[in-house]
């Protein structure tokens, strides 16, 4: 029993500030306001969580194996092990691959992640992963609620995905990867229901890599249904490509990303608009000593797909970061990261992105942008400094 | 500390399918409708789950032992380590047996999934135990609300129950075991109330039995409190013997099942009606190499207490499985099953059973019948296939 | 991985009896009600909870280590790991101490639990902890719902805090240790608004204490904001000390305490209120033989702070009880408690202490007082006898 089981984990804390600037526009005289929030955070250099998992092997190269992993809220105590949602997953892995089952990261997702110095923790967070999970909690919320039971913050499918069966390609092929997913809606069929039937929360995404060690490319590509059926079918489909070199003295990273929100309109004006996210991220990690100097640069372009003149809107992100290692384990850590927002009050719930957050900050809580009374989202400012325990 | 803990758990995931079919009665034209749904299942062949267990010997033949067991929401990862709803029990136990206090099935559930080949998972379900939970369900909702905090899917008094106080033989009594629980109702006696104190939550049962490690046999008996104030008390009362022998190419096993639900009428008809629901399984085990075929037949009939003629109801179900074991931990396996329902139009909530909820549909998401609109429940059919791996 | 975590806990249940007497007065004649109630009841003699803790040597006298501990309600299996609620932190630690971050027990608490042969579980609890929790709890209710989430049953900022940074002494200070706390409130600062930046939420503390093994003194005190925007500022201030000396044949402890609730008062009426409740322990441990026996009085005097004459309270509390140790970790037990209230009508919510509970009976269900209608809180009663096994 108990040797088949190993327990891991992270344990993150940190003095966190976040500060948000809104500011009017088309108003005399101009109105601005500044909302700032000091917290003990977590999860600033890694994500807190506690997870078990274990692998059997079953003879002739077959194996089976399980991975559990909760997120934990430690700066208080509120969320404890009381969801797998980070992971819950059984597979059957052989030499043919892995088959595996359950709720796990989306296949497009995972360039966000590993293409940024920062990943996705702390108000470094990979930029354009702030704006996709943006516009898949709102655009979620906007067709009938978030997806997953707001699991993750509410960024299915973005993030990770519930009823997934994915297979992921064997080791061994001379430094190719990847992986291939389909995530079950589970919505009833009646049959004599006239519109069809719902296809609301289907994934399907697919990722492919190649590396030899020093360099390392990765091409992801999925589509997560929101409306299928008619009128307003809306899909959001994210295509993106990301890549690495570690020169020793210095790793350089970078990822393109393009993200359509795809609407096919309503009954009375039946005209699919598409609109574009656009990201860019560059960054590098210098090795000093014991520690890590992280820095990156952002920019995320909104294409409306209005095509109206000055409906569109940007982001850019400057972050930079030290880790210092104590141990493999342990590590002290400091961020600090800046976003200006050029037309903000064009998407602000998407583009009005703040320091951290990795979906509404309805959801988390975290300083909003005031986006009403002419209002419009224009500049944040954050930094995080603290320690990371893994264990 | 540490070495005193074990922890054990289950990770079962498949693709099922459950289509559930309605039809009118007394109509003409007649109408059909059916309800079909795929998804990522949990718990197929056995129930998902993440327990921590101990024992400490004590000296003399002493031990104290703890048990808290967790369902786990693998699919989804929705629910982790939420609660220790299967089991959350301490104990002393000794040459006078065993006292355990806490949660724990009931003594009149056993029965209902030891003997039968597909226990109560999946779309085998045993089919007494799908009456039975539906049953309970639905009159604690009507009597004000599910039992035991709706934990095990509201499945309290009758598959489990919380406040336990249970006492079990100890082994070596030639073959015979058993056990008598109490659970305490917990309800506040106010000296001022003409109504007395409500006993809502109370269960008392029993189980005796006997094996000599081919033959197996037990009874069990139990009484769960729903309303004890007057007027309008109601309690059920569940009878079950079943029974199993191991013919070596084959395992045979069988039940008999006998629920009331005994309601002492309003006080403006103060009648007692007691509803019956007998229930028959026969079913067998048929190991072929590293699998095993199973099959079940059952059936339970709906006695109306209103005795008025054609108020009764009947279900047929037909189970068909294999599960082929990659180790004594993992297996895969493949389920079938079919139900009739016969004058479902008759107390649909209780008889209207689909392919596999242990309660009722609307706490486990799952097509349920159309018994509205002239409509009564008339068929339903699924199957299961999957991975199930234990650590 | 595994190697660096260890898992603990304690599963205590047992048979708990909760008897509480109101009474009318100046009603004639007189009218009295009681309730009672018996329950299958947890932590009766520790409190139920499941952790996991590790500990990393970093080299240099330094060491990284976490902890997170969850409350467990295993008479119904409720609630799981579902939270860290007890504690959820980070560490480094080295000769300069510790510096601690996240969910832990406040500062000025620990000598209400450590300084009472009962510590704050079963029937026995720390009087002065139940008045100081109901004071929490109530106060937090009254000025815009519990802190803390609802964790530890509504009894932030008293008994625990999150978001706290804390600095421990280190060991080898000739006996001397303490700790200072500052648990941050979070809220958004907007630079607009007028009232300012709300502190609520917000504690600080310190502890500082002295033994040699045989006697121990401590003095503990916290300040917990409840509103710091005017008008209506309110704090609840906490002062105590408390001591034991160990003589071998019989240990004795005590403890006086000073929490003030201090409110700023009205727009309308801005004249500074504070009530006062003024708290006292005595009591003692006595070895027999493997078990202990186990004695307690104690009193707190509520002093209205609007000095109106005859607005004050006071209650009396007597416990008596024994625990008989099996082994280290595994103990039966008996408690038995009385408790008087005097003008219980003035601050029933407070002063009407009800046996066992640790925050208002809202919150924990148990027989609370009736104060409606002409009736006061009088007296109660309550016992306690279970089984407590810790790994």
């Amino acid at each position: 029993a108990q040797s088949s089981v190993t327990m891991f984990g992270v344990v993150d804390a940190g003095i966190s500030y976040y500060s948000v600037k809104s500011r009017s526009f088309g108003l005399t005289p101009p109105r601005e306001v500044t909302q700032s929030q000091k917290v003990l955070s977590s999860s600033g250099y890694n994500s807190s969580r506690f997870g078990f998992r274990g692998t059997e092997d079953l003879g002739g190269g077959l194996a089976a194996s399980f991975w559990l992993e909760a997120p934990v809220a430690n700066d208080s105590g509120a969320s404890g092990i009381a969801n797998f949602g980070r992971r819950s997953t059984v597979s059957l892995s052989g030499p043919f691959g892995e088959i595996r089952l359950g709720r796990d990261y989306t296949a497009s997702f995972w360039n966000d992640a590993v293409f940024d110095p920062f990943g996705v923790n702390g108000v470094g967070t990979n930029l354009i992963a702030v704006v996709n999970s943006n516009l898949a909690a709102s655009r979620a919320l906007a067709t009938g609620g978030l997806l997953g039971g707001g699991l993750s913050a509410g960024t299915d499918s973005y993030l990770r995905t519930s009823n997934a069966v994915s297979y992921f390609l064997p080791s061994g092929l001379a430094g190719f990867y990847g992986q291939v997913q389909y995530a079950l809606h589970e919505n009833v069929d009646v049959s004599t229901a006239l519109a069809g039937t719902s296809e609301r929360g289907r994934y399907m995404g697919g990722r492919l890599g190649w590396t030899d060690g020093k360099a390392d490319v990765a091409l992801g590509y999925g589509e997560s249904t929101l409306v299928s059926t008619l009128p307003g079918g809306e899909k959001i489909k994210s295509l993106n490509i990301g890549g690495s070199y570690d020169f020793g003295v210095a790793k350089v990273l970078g990822e393109w990303s393009r993200v359509r929100d795809v609407r096919d309109g309503t009954a009375a004006l039946p005209i699919r608009l598409t609109d574009r996210y656009d990201g860019l991220v560059a960054g590098v990690n210098v090795p000093v000593g014991p520690g890590v100097i992280r820095a990156s640069l952002a920019r995320v372009n909104f294409k409306n797909g209005n095509g109206l003149p000055d409906s569109d809107a940007s982001v850019n992100k400057l972050a930079l970061g030290y880790v210092h290692h104590l141990s493999k384990r342990t590590a002290l850590y400091a961020s600090v990261a800046r976003i200006r927002v050029r037309n903000g009050h064009n998407n602000p719930t998407v583009m009005g992105v703040t320091p951290l957050v990795l979906s509404l900050p309805a959801i988390l809580p975290q300083p909003a942008y005031v986006s009403t009374g002419g209002m419009e989202p224009r500049s944040s400012y954050g930094y995080d400094f603290g320690l990371r325990h893994a264990f």
